[in-house]
């Protein structure tokens, strides 16, 4: 049984690394693409990163944030921003955006499961939590897009991104209103947001537009 | 007395509910205008809604969110974008446009004296207080116009708005500083802030541009 | 002794006070140029000069906020905006622009130096301590050009900014953690700070750039 728990705590560690430097490199590429300096590229990568995070706990007013708690991610992020720096080059920039495609899905389930389950653990209602999910997922992306000087991807290019983190975030409340134990929820919720979100790209969904 | 004071209880709720309503659909109709998807547009309406006393609270360090104390408004929320992509097309943009004006004027100064009243509670000086009443009114407008990628119209489209908020609220201050009771500071407050922007818009006043 | 202090003290304040009135002017500049009204060049005015420590204190979830201790600094805002729109015309941006070069340099190395201070008092850990510092000395240029809808200039003029602030708090965590005093610390961290920046600026130095 402990053998089971330490495997599903290396691979939970696994997939959050994975997920980070995922939607890092999302930043590092839009801050390429809008042409800023050095310094321009490190912010919006952390933004990406660390954003919806960030404003997750300052919503639920959490502190230490969990940047400061593990600094090493911050080190990491630092040297992940250098190195892309280093070695991308624009040819790279379609294939690595493919790339993290997979990775980001998974990120974005877990990242939404962590919120909702933080939000449920601060007593928050129900919609609220799953909200404070959807914020922790989506919002890094979001900050991203107003430094670039964009109306946030999320928003406007019709392709389901925070819906299906919304589903997942609902089936989390719904496990843990159950009485399900964490990892099952957790791992629900990831399933049903990445696997919305490969099924949307797959098969190209796109959200309703505005009826005019 | 009871009877008087329930009635104004009643009508204050209506006068809330009113102003929500209308701060949402200004944020529905911006974000219809971009093209957002259905996911862009809710968000936009929350902003445009909630924004500002979202910041107020953040600022404040005031938790719970009245958004999370009163869960019903985040769904009636989510029901009145959804009823609006369903049924407003945009040949009723203008109609709804020129129809949430007063509402929107009535909920500037109700919020404005809310934002006020909670500085004055935390002990704040009467500047910041009537920033903070600003914050409340005004702020929500502008996060929905950075979303939306746009410079927010309160800063640029030279007809007053914060000001009539910044002269409402010092009313607010000045009838708190003299012991008048709470009742009258609010309608004062929504008064002259409601009153304000009435005469503005009919007399189409403008802000002094920069003498170039 | 106490004689020294004291002149220290006045120094400070006084190098305090350019920098904010730099910080501030900056603001007005760039709200005047995007042709905002009287309320919008107050508030990016507000946003340039108080936005970085505002972001910090949020942060760091430290209350009140120095300009709710110093209302003056609010008034004297107030004050040199309406100042600015009655007496500053086109023909004096370029001037202006140049003048405040040098106080913004010394307001970027103190404010740094205030945030890297205030971060290290709260048991931060000294990479997480010197991004405070970051924040409070750019991030207030940094919301200023968001509101006015630009890519901020920290990120994309490639001229260093932020790096010299980086820099600059780095020493001042090195001398606190080897126990110098207080008051080397900030000038050290001062003088770096602001005298890269005056290197920069002169030998127009330039980040590189992304490497196509």
């Amino acid at each position: 049984m402990n053998n089971i728990q330490s495997w599903g705590e290396t691979l939970r560690l696994l997939v959050e690394l994975a997920g980070t430097a995922a939607f890092a490199l999302s930043g590092v590429l839009e801050g390429a693409r809008k042409r800023l300096d050095a310094v321009g590229v490190c912010v919006v990568g952390f933004l990406a990163a660390f954003g919806g995070g960030t404003l997750r706990d300052l919503l639920l007013d959490q502190r230490p944030f969990f940047w400061v708690r593990h600094v090493d991610l911050l080190w990491g992020l630092l040297a992940l921003c250098v190195l892309a720096m280093l070695f991308l080059r624009h040819r790279h920039f379609e294939l690595t955006e493919r790339g993290i495609q997979w990775p980001d899905a998974l990120g974005l389930g877990l990242f939404t499961a962590t919120g909702v389950d933080q939000a449920l653990g601060s007593q928050m209602p129900a919609l609220v939590a799953v909200l404070m999910g959807l914020i922790t997922g989506v919002f890094g992306g979001v900050l991203r897009d107003i430094v670039c000087n964009e109306i946030p991807s999320a928003f406007n290019d019709h392709r389901p991104y925070a819906v299906c983190a919304f589903a997942g975030g609902w089936a989390y409340v719904g496990l843990w209103q159950a009485g399900a134990p964490d990892w099952l929820a957790l791992v629900v919720c990831v399933g049903i947001t990445a696997g919305l979100r490969a099924l949307a790209l797959w098969r190209n969904w796109e959200l309703p537009a505005w009826r005019v």
